[in-house]
């Protein structure tokens, strides 16, 4: 029916304390099956950082529509692309690259992205490196040769996981 | 470098008489190339219609960041989907179907467009079949054997090609 | 089994009085499937018009079998691609471009088309428009401000839908 | 330009000794590039056979133009698929099926193939083994243990390559 | 689990008397569906060849782990591209190409062979010609002309189908 | 030239102090353009850890070729599917997944790579995060709120960028 081609979720964003995004993929919005697309929204509080993930299927377009952001992502040559943004402004990250976004303002910034695929996929980084049970001495081996302590410590630090 | 992924097209929105439209694809944001997606602002005044015109090329998804827009679109055995959408609604035109918005509100509309390829294409109905040079044979034989006064008079309106 | 990739259905077509048209796709032809491309045939008697349309889902090429064949398309760019076609004559139509067929000729002619993929659907235009209930603000303002008598004696000519 | 958009090669088909055919492709018909298919046309005079070939980048489509035509195909799990068409059938050989068409009739045959790439590629069976410089060893271990004097006769048979 | 995303068929190779070869598809280790990747090993006696066949729907890449061997592949212009390898060395052979393996070392030679689907397919060429019970007169035709003995005496070669 | 499809840069692997990685693409084999596969060998001592890291473009799918290895992935789920693999194993990793290699073994490994693109990228997971420059607070915040002082020692670590 014609309403299954709508979703209302994106418009009821809360007020971040820190921050929140929401994604409409085909597993939430079933209408998007075969379209090749998906749609998101995320909410900054100020000072807020969403921290440092990436989407394994997809590129992502964001359009700041309210507030001030800075959008960063570092390429395959680990190179680092950062822009601070501006309402209005949009900014590209190539699929599979590493980013985050930072509120720099001193109100609440709302980003939109869009995804060129109905499945996206978000992997954080740090939930993926210390949450999911990596033993320790791959996780100080891709660390620098990190000491045990710390290791454990930013382990910790994901115990409870989201 | 890093500029090139970012665009500022999309936040100088003239308040809009009538309606207009800004699309950011390849051919004018060159970093989309080969990341399967583009995207586009549409602002409408109150009452004002974006005519009939569908993408060849790409799935559409319309978030309305401001105000009330009625979106219409018609699929392959010609059943139309027109919902009644407020801030924050989502909805999604497939790949190459006819597709209109019309701003039912008291207000401006604003409304942001996601599509599923850097390079959608758009194709408007009324200027493809009068503005284009068809023959009135052709035209009139289209349309259920129209008159052909009333196919010149339909053709005139599209003269001043924009 | 080896017949289910044969299909019968093209060989028998009648004397046509106007035109008429049958596509071979996935939908009536299951050995389609997967195979990325799809077939049809069209008729047309002395003066007929295969309708503006559009498949929003496959490039074509048609192949002239018998007669003379008038056919044209309209690019995103709004420019009018027509030919005049003869026995043996080939003309491809890009995906999702307006098109139609003439038969400017003496006798009936037959035109075989191919297209790259097994489901590339059907929009015709006149009914798209006129036929699918969209609301005549809609329409007038998609047909340069048309009046509301013609709007509504268009929509009649689509009533009795086929 | 509109006639970038037409060919005439497929239209001057002489009358075949044995069997002709010719291929509209990327390479020869340049604005199929992108469009994702290709279109031939082959003649059969009476109990020609065209030997056995695959299109290793495309499915295929046939339809029986005039006469009558026996076409066969070998799937991967070494299944023949062999079918005696008529005038008007269409018939499916799945990608990189080995294949030949015959025909068994009393008159002349004419077949058109559409491919689901613009370029399909042609390999005969035939030639690809016998005439391509492989020695005898490999021939002959592909071939069941073929002798010596028999791999060397069918390489003969091959050497003016046309 | 995480066992599923695990094969251990290749690593059990029997000593070859000629020639054997495994493949992990997605038919067999269904891991690999929507993973766009396949992968086999061949081993090969002193002196064995394995017979020309073709895979129609991938392209393949050939790592020498062990010995040395001849890889020839015939492209779609009859030309024969033919290398000796040794270990260590890698050869690709692009989609649909007909090809072959041969030992002329003084060792046994084990190749690992990457495909770039999950279902790449194997079509050999000997058995589908002579194996699959294409008449005789497609055969002859096929083969310059070969006289009815000779066709009967292959097809009896491929008679028992492994 | 023949040659052209033919590497041998994988087969001079020297003994690894700690671990040594080569990636055939499209990048350093123009042969695999179009492929749509590349390939890599890997050699880890004794204890040796390949660090966390992801290929953005491609699947990939290992073979155990000498030693034993344990390989492990944490998929968007925040799952880890970690495996210990013995000579001749084999195991997938999805595309985009963060992974790792660690030889448990007493004796030298050899990992062969396959990936279903020619051109799968690789992002070193700690080098991406602490040797690209971006900000402290958004490394923090992306790591549960790490204190300063332990972030600048880890991004001291990655100073000299190899």
């Amino acid at each position: 029916s014609p309403s299954d081609f709508v979703s209302r979720v994106l418009g009821n964003a809360p007020p971040p304390q820190t921050w929140n995004a929401t994604l409409l993929s085909s597993a939430n919005f079933p209408a998007l099956n075969t379209m090749g697309l998906s749609f998101g929204r995320a909410d900054l509080g100020v000072g807020a950082v969403i921290p440092l993930h990436y989407h394994p299927r997809a590129s992502e377009l964001s359009f700041i529509m309210e507030g001030v952001v800075e959008l960063g992502f570092v390429d395959s040559s680990n190179v680092l692309f950062a822009q601070t943004l501006q309402q209005g402004d949009v900014m590209i990250v190539p699929k599979g690259m590493l980013h985050y976004l930072y509120n720099p303002g001193t109100s609440r910034a709302t980003v939109l992205a869009s995804f060129g695929s109905q499945s996206p996929g978000i992997f954080p980084a740090g939930l993926g490196v210390f949450g999911s049970g990596i033993r320790d001495e791959v996780i100080a081996a891709s660390l620098g040769g990190l000491d045990h302590a710390t290791v454990e410590a930013l382990k910790a630090k994901f115990k409870p996981r989201s």
